[in-house]
């Protein structure tokens, strides 16, 4: 693919999110340029959501002052299970898609190369390589924002399994019959743990008629609760954000024993949005859980930690394959 | 090690199961000759059951009209967490051991170099080179007994996580708050899904007035009901035992779909005597249950098939170590 000058080009990592679409440039280095955010609106359809993230990638071309020649190719992280064979998303449970052929519209629409990988995947790449300076053998990755995602990186690799799908962390159930999950099944991590299903919490604990001062702090408009707000409230010692913070800790602490006793990683790196912002009250959990549900004496062989890489993991990542791609 | 005449001497493969001490003697390949059962009673405490062990090799050698001088080496697949350096088993929830000095106890008693490893691996590991040919990449083992074993298998040999535990996936939680675990925790799959777990409902709904031919089959005497009884139960038709085997069958359903969804390996076998004993029943449950749970298409990509080894797997696994270690 490297013609010319193709390898001077820049390159741009986009991580589609169920409530945000980010991208970030980077030129040389594993450095992030010009992160920008736009909402998905998934709910608008999956053409709709390709066009924005289209319009994403343009937008983040233009802010640098560049143009799309002067981007060598495009890495996307989808939160779902990639045909990279066919370009297609086969799905994509948080943003409702199925079977959406995302690298032939995006191609079509920006007239580059564009790559496509999950989106925890990538993000997990993206510690390996950046914080963890690839030496781990083996590293699990969770990112708790809207939903979960989750990826693994074994020998330096991505680990997909026989086909792709490996590493999906946030559709391993714990909780038998428990809360509704995107995907349509009950009890996944993804809807116990992530931020959608705090909020859920947190609006049923209002209908219920318990006090919080959310209920200022967003005017009575519950629908849209954000990882800010959850923060504010914290920090004012709300005790129902508080408590509901901390059970979606213990469901993290709960996945990550199951972690340890099914692939006993050497670490397990935390991020994403959500864990960022209430890591404080998250982490201390998460790990006094995980080491009671880890078989005795496996969970201090691990290395449980929070990624520095905050929002960025998934573009970073996405960057990482483009260029991996284009090499 | 091999000196003299050692390569020509049989090897002794021991399976410590909850309830079953099994042994097998090989002389060459992977035919177990002389089979035979002891029960394990834990409940007489860790040297109690070793000084068992050593005698169920002992047997097995005397059947076989030979003497320990003909023994090579003997191997030991442990339901619990095994440290090859030390061979100390660090614990094994279903047999209440903490920190057991199994290996030296055992050359001590027996005089012949004795190997350990986690049981759910070694019977892994058998079904991957006998049946399995040695040709899928990944192979999960899920084996049903008394409790739940299991073992992953990736690339040609045991992978042990970070250190040992991996493949542990009798502690996998999948029913929060669930059922209570030898382990200490709640909602394990081997508090739900394994033989104890199972007589347990059965048992419970006995006292809470169901019926069911086991009360004739057992003359009363609930205590110990056996995988062949379960059977009789079923051939009968009695509605209680189907319906509390098809919620095992249920759990084990949810277990193989989080695995799908975090390894997603090429193949998964099932095992183990109470597997062997009500496949018919099982089975299908399982496939249904674990292809609603994978992530869409992800469940066809892995083959779950039953094993062929039945009760033997963990001996032969056991076989397997002994002459490797030897080799």
């Amino acid at each position: 693919m490297p013609q010319n000058n193709e390898h001077l080009k820049v390159v741009v990592g986009v991580e589609v999110g169920g409530s945000k679409i980010r991208t970030g440039l980077c030129r040389e280095g594993l450095k992030i340029t010009r992160p920008l955010k736009l909402s998905t609106k998934s709910e608008r359809g999956a053409a709709a959501v390709v066009g924005r993230i289209a319009r994403a990638v343009r937008d983040a071309v233009d802010e640098a002052d560049l143009a799309l020649d002067d981007v060598r190719a495009v890495g996307v992280g989808v939160p779902g299970i990639v045909d990279a064979d066919t370009g297609s998303v086969i799905c994509a449970p948080s943003l409702r898609w199925d079977d959406v052929p995302l690298r032939q519209q995006l191609e079509k629409e920006l007239g580059l190369p564009v790559f496509m990988e999950n989106v925890g995947n990538l993000a997990t790449l993206a510690a390996y390589m950046v914080e963890l300076k690839s030496k781990p053998a083996t590293v699990q990755g969770i990112f708790v924002g809207t939903g979960i995602n989750g990826g693994l990186v074994y020998q330096g690799e991505i680990y997909r399994g026989v086909n792709r799908s490996a590493g999906e962390v946030g559709h391993m159930v714990v909780a038998v019959g428990g809360a509704k999950c995107c995907c349509g099944n009950k009890g996944c991590l993804d809807a116990l743990a992530g931020r959608n299903a705090l909020n859920e919490r947190i609006r049923e604990a209002i209908k219920n008629g318990e006090p919080t001062v959310l209920t200022d702090l967003l005017d009575g408009d519950m629908k849209r609760i954000r990882t800010s707000d959850l923060r504010k409230a914290l920090r004012a010692g709300d005790p129902l954000v508080e408590a509901c913070v901390k059970e979606s800790a213990r469901f993290l602490g709960i996945a990550v024993g199951n972690i340890v006793n099914l692939i006993h990683p050497e670490v397990i790196v935390l991020g994403g949005d959500m864990m960022e912002a209430v890591s404080d009250k998250m982490f201390p959990i998460i790990q006094e859980t995980a080491r009671k549900y880890a078989m005795p004496g496996s969970f201090d062989e691990c290395r449980l930690q929070l990624s520095v890489l905050g929002d960025n993991a998934g573009v970073i990542g996405a960057v990482i394959l483009a260029r991996q791609m284009t090499a």
